[in-house]
């Protein structure tokens, strides 16, 4: 497959990629569908008479919407064919798009000349716990070795609801919060900053598929139907307030200041080459977890940490999608068990995704063993949890035969707190 | 106040009452905005000219939507001054609407010809914890009496993130779900039909005004222009899934199978009269969540269980909303301390009602204290939890000066569980 459009080896967003976003420019500030290539943005709105397939012919609206939602509605085929017509498309063998410069000129966007926008409407946000590391490592801080696992944790994907409204795109500062803390253990609570800020390294599918209806499980093998494709997700979290207000029912204030996400989504397909074997299960999951077919990836993630006012950032985590002990698949079949109804643009997130070196942590409160052993940076300064002015930035990578499926960058800032 | 439209004296919907919702006919099949008033909806599409003063006159369009978001988003004074028009139009004394016969015709639509629908958009649905006497109860159940409040629970209003997508209008039959339970304490979990289905007796208002931006937290001095009303809940639990799955990060499939609302928003304005004193804390509550004000109600709830095939109900609790320990400002005050956003229509649960009086208890888990204590029916039949075909009815009252203020009805079948 070569492209027509010029890029780097090596790139993010070659044309096996193809992940799909919404961005607008200082030109037309309307929101709209667009495909990284390169470094350039395919318009799908621009060209959405061009989607003249059986499953897309009688859809192209969907390719004028200003969020992803409708198109991710759509059915696996019809994904499967916008993505082969936009390959085709961007391809040097054909020449409709590459040989006529009037459309070429409005249809293609340089991504340095655009804004990012949430991909969807996220109706509902959901935070899985599937990593056995993340689960072992906290649980280990919390309640001893023997207790660590809780004796649910390899019998269901746990998992709490989370908020989405606070869920941003890259980029978007973060504010580190006031809240309730017990800073003495059996002394009443404090009110006061936060002095624990913790990022979480995950992804996160975005459900895809016609609703399932109230009520009504999705069996797991059709649950591979509803997961449209990936993002990095950043999972700010307020450790001291978390720990405070989380029992009996989950974490709550620590987590809904914000949520970041990655802006591009890279769709199951174009993961398609990098599954690998799924995370072995003992006990045997419940049938209605139960799946043989690959749905795990091998997809490299870091988080890389740039103290205010540097150019020096420092890479604090390497880790890995394929550290998760419960696959997607069986996230969203456990999800729906009960008959949960979920819906396209729904966002379901795989926990933080620690590896078992202990470089590979996906949170502070990990790497730095509840503040016990602080991290070093490259400028010499120290961490224990994040400081004002730090920059967290996710990156993930597939590495392919001759080419890379990057996931760009989710990026956020975080802010000094309000004095109250 | 005297309404030119007849309606019964104490019926739920008094022209002090004027709730809003969704509705829609045989004849049109359009979402759209609507007042109840006696055994009428005012059709507020037909009528979205005549709302002339300086806060409507140019949001007229709000009333033209298939949800009451746009109309929520307004501020206070604009609710306010809806209602003094509503009110107004209704008056005897003003024969704009009166002696209008086509437009009255069109505009106004009999309850029974019409089907309700959710009056938001519900982006997204939290659930609080509110009720001293429900924590203390659950509480006492599952730690003992003397761990029975959690430590925070006095310092902070205890809640979770729930399911916005599984939030369904009243009528909508509930399917009891199959999930994973743990049948003898230690042994491997089952996986089977929920045998402990239950209600929860809430209510819950909707958010209303402009949104907060992320990482601002709404003070508690202004949480009151973010209260737009009030509807009743049922939050359907399944018991023996929630008590498997929630250690450690809460209740997720247990609580996402349906969540029924009543169809009409009862205003905070409506709810003037009946405030009564909020419930005293002790200790006293961080500044962020203190007020002086009353913002507490008396609303007088029951709930009403029908066997299938029966036409007899027995009411099982009456309870009152003013049982709340945390008042709504406190919750809202609360869920946005951290810098959670906001938004129009969301949804934010009491948590289940209970009083103190055995017989006052929001849920079967409590009125049959676990299960020991089977509730005997009317029709001589047995409950300790839900029964298939059962018919749970939550009903709310307001006794004013001469007139009620009804919150109509929450309703909900429980349909027998799939084989699976
Ligand atoms: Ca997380
Ligand atoms: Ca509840
Ligand atoms: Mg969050
Ligand atoms: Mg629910
Ligand atoms: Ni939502």
């Amino acid at each position: 497959m070569k492209c027509f459009i010029r890029y780097e080896k090596y790139c993010d967003f070659p044309i096996e990629n193809l992940p799909y976003g919404v961005f607008s420019t200082k030109d037309d500030l309307t929101h709209r569908v667009g495909v990284a290539i390169g470094d350039q943005i395919l318009d799908l709105k621009q060209i959405a008479h061009l989607f003249t397939g059986p499953e897309l012919k009688n859809h192209q609206d969907v390719f004028k919407e200003p969020t992803l939602n409708k198109f991710m509605s759509l059915s696996k085929p019809a994904w499967k064919e916008a993505r082969e017509t936009i390959q085709n498309l961007l391809s040097t063998d054909n020449p409709r798009l590459q040989n006529d410069s009037e459309l070429r000129s409005r249809a293609l966007v340089s991504q340095y000349d655009a804004t990012m926008h949430l991909p969807a409407q996220i109706g509902d946000y959901t935070d899985f716990f599937s990593s056995i590391h993340h689960a072992i490592n906290t649980g280990t801080m919390f309640r001893g070795k023997e207790n660590a696992l809780t004796a649910n944790w390899k019998y269901l994907p746990v998992a709490y609801h989370g908020r989405a409204s606070s869920v941003v795109i890259t980029g978007t500062p973060i504010r580190r919060p006031n809240g309730q803390t017990l800073a003495v253990e059996g002394a009443p609570p404090i009110f006061g900053k936060c002095k624990l800020m913790d990022f979480e390294l995950e992804m996160a599918f975005f459900v895809g598929g016609p609703s399932n209806e109230l009520g009504n499980p999705i069996p797991i093998e059709k649950t591979d139907v509803h997961i449209f494709g990936f993002v990095l997700m950043n999972d700010w979290s307020a450790r001291d307030i978390q720990k405070w207000e989380y029992i009996p029912l989950g974490p709550f204030t620590a987590k809904n200041l914000g949520t970041t996400i990655s802006p591009w989504v890279v769709t199951t397909l174009a993961l398609e080459p990098f599954k690998v074997d799924n995370y072995r299960q003992e006990p045997e999951p419940f049938s209605y977890l139960k799946h043989d077919d690959k749905f795990n990836f091998d997809i490299n993630l870091q988080v890389d940490i740039t103290p205010k006012g540097m150019n020096v950032s420092t890479t604090v985590c390497r880790s890995n999608y394929k550290n998760l002990y419960w696959t997607a698949k069986q996230q969203l079949a456990h999800h729906t068990i009960t008959g949960c109804n979920v819906k396209a643009g729904d966002l379901v997130a795989s926990g933080t995704i620690s590896g078992e070196a202990s470089d590979s942590f996906g949170s502070l409160l990990e790497l730095s063993w509840k503040g016990t052993k602080p991290i070093t940076m490259l400028d010499g300064s120290q961490r224990k949890f994040l400081q004002d002015g730090d920059t967290v930035t996710i990156k993930g990578m597939c590495e392919g035969d001759g080419y890379n499926i990057g996931f760009g960058e989710c990026v956020g800032i975080l802010l000094p707190a309000y004095d109250m």
